[in-house]
C-alpha cells in the first residue's frame, strides 16, 4: 500500500472508501453488505461508490488485497537470508492471516468467498508475497545458507504448505496439541526444507 | 473398507446405493442430485434410501468417508519408517487425491462441500491417516531414523502441509513450474522434517 503521505487525492478517496467497507463487512458480513450501504456510511452517493467498483465483487477483491499487502508488507517485509529467519518471517505471515479481524470474519460468515483463491488461482497479494519469498531464498543460494533449487518453485512449495496453516489449522488443534506445537513444527519443516543437504 | 467378502448383506446393500450416489454426482453434482434419484438409480424405493440416510448431507459424509479411505489405503498403507518412505507416501497420498475423479468433479461443481473440512472439523478418513502417518512416526523415532518429536504433532503438520498441495497446487501452476516441480518440493519439504538433525 502506498503511503497516505505520497498518496493522491483520488487513493485518499479509495482508502476512505474501503475503510466503509471494512467495516461494514466486519459488522454484517459479505453477503449483506450493499454498495449502498458502503456508500451511506462513507457519506458519499451510491454512484460514487459505484463509479469507482461496479459491483461487490469487485470492491472486494480490492479490499482483500488492501488487507493481506498490509499483513504480509508488516510480518514479512523481506530482507531474510537465512532457512532460520525465512521460516520465522513464513510463520508469522500465517499468524498474522489466520489472527486478521477480517480473515476471521470472512471465515465465520462467507467462507464461500475464499474458494477462487484457495482453488483456481493466485491472488495479487500472494503473487507480491511469492516475489518477496523467492528473493529471499536467491539472495540465500548466493550466499551458501540455502539449499539450491528454482527460488520460485520452492517459495511456492512454502506458499502452499502454509496455506493448511492458515486456513485449517484450527481442525489440527485439541486438548493435547496447541497452534503454538503446530506452527513449531511449520517452522521446522521450513527450515529444514530451506537448510543446504 | 471392509472386503466385499467379509461384508454383511446389509454393508453390501449400502454398498450398492453408494455407487449409485456416487454415479448420480459424477454425472450431476451434488447440488442437483436428490435421494429420489439415487434411489431411483440403485433400483429401490426412496423410502429406502431414506431408511439409511436422511438425507443427501449424510449420505455424502458417509460417501466422501468411503472414497478417502480407498484412496489413502491403497496410496499410504503404512509400514514405511524411513523419511524417503513417508515422504513418498504423504506425497502419493495427496496426488491420489487430487487425482481421483469423485474429488475432482466436487471442485469442479460444489466446492463449498470441502469448506467444513477445510475450516472446521477433521473428517474420518482424515483421522485415519493421521494415525497411520503417526505410527509410521513412532516406528522410525525408535529406530532412530526419524527427528524427534511428539508422533500426532507432526503428523498433523505434514498433513497441513498436504492440504495446500491438495487443494491448492494448481493455483501455483504456470508454463515454468509444473504440478511434478512443486510435488518433488514437497516431497523434500516432508522428508527434510523428518530426517534427525
Amino acid at each position: 500500500m502506498s503511503s497516505l503521505r505520497n498518496s493522491t487525492p483520488s487513493d485518499q478517496r479509495t482508502e476512505h472508501y474501503l475503510a466503509a467497507a471494512r467495516a461494514c463487512i466486519l459488522e454484517f458480513g459479505w453477503r449483506r453488505t450493499t454498495l449502498t450501504e458502503v456508500a451511506r456510511r462513507a457519506g458519499v452517493s451510491r454512484m460514487t461508490i459505484y463509479r469507482t467498483w461496479p459491483d461487490m465483487g469487485a470492491l472486494l477483491a480490492d479490499l482483500m488485497t488492501r488487507e493481506w499487502f498490509g499483513i504480509a508488507a508488516v510480518a514479512h517485509p523481506g530482507g531474510a537470508r537465512t532457512p532460520e529467519a525465512i521460516a520465522s518471517a513464513a510463520v508469522a505471515t500465517v499468524q498474522a492471516l489466520r489472527d486478521n479481524e477480517f480473515f476471521v470474519r470472512i471465515v465465520e460468515l462467507d467462507p464461500e468467498l475464499l474458494l477462487p483463491y484457495l482453488l483456481s488461482r493466485r491472488g495479487r497479494s500472494q503473487e507480491s508475497l511469492l516475489e518477496v519469498l523467492s528473493a529471499e531464498i536467491r539472495a540465500g543460494q548466493a550466499e551458501g545458507l540455502v539449499h539450491d533449487g528454482d527460488p520460485m518453485t520452492m517459495a511456492r512449495a512454502i506458499t502452499l504448505a502454509g496455506h493448511g496453516s492458515v486456513f485449517s489449522a484450527m481442525t489440527m488443534v485439541d486438548d493435547h496439541i496447541s497452534l503454538d506445537d503446530l506452527d513449531a513444527e511449520l517452522d521446522r519443516m521450513v527450515r529444514s526444507f530451506l537448510e543446504p543437504s
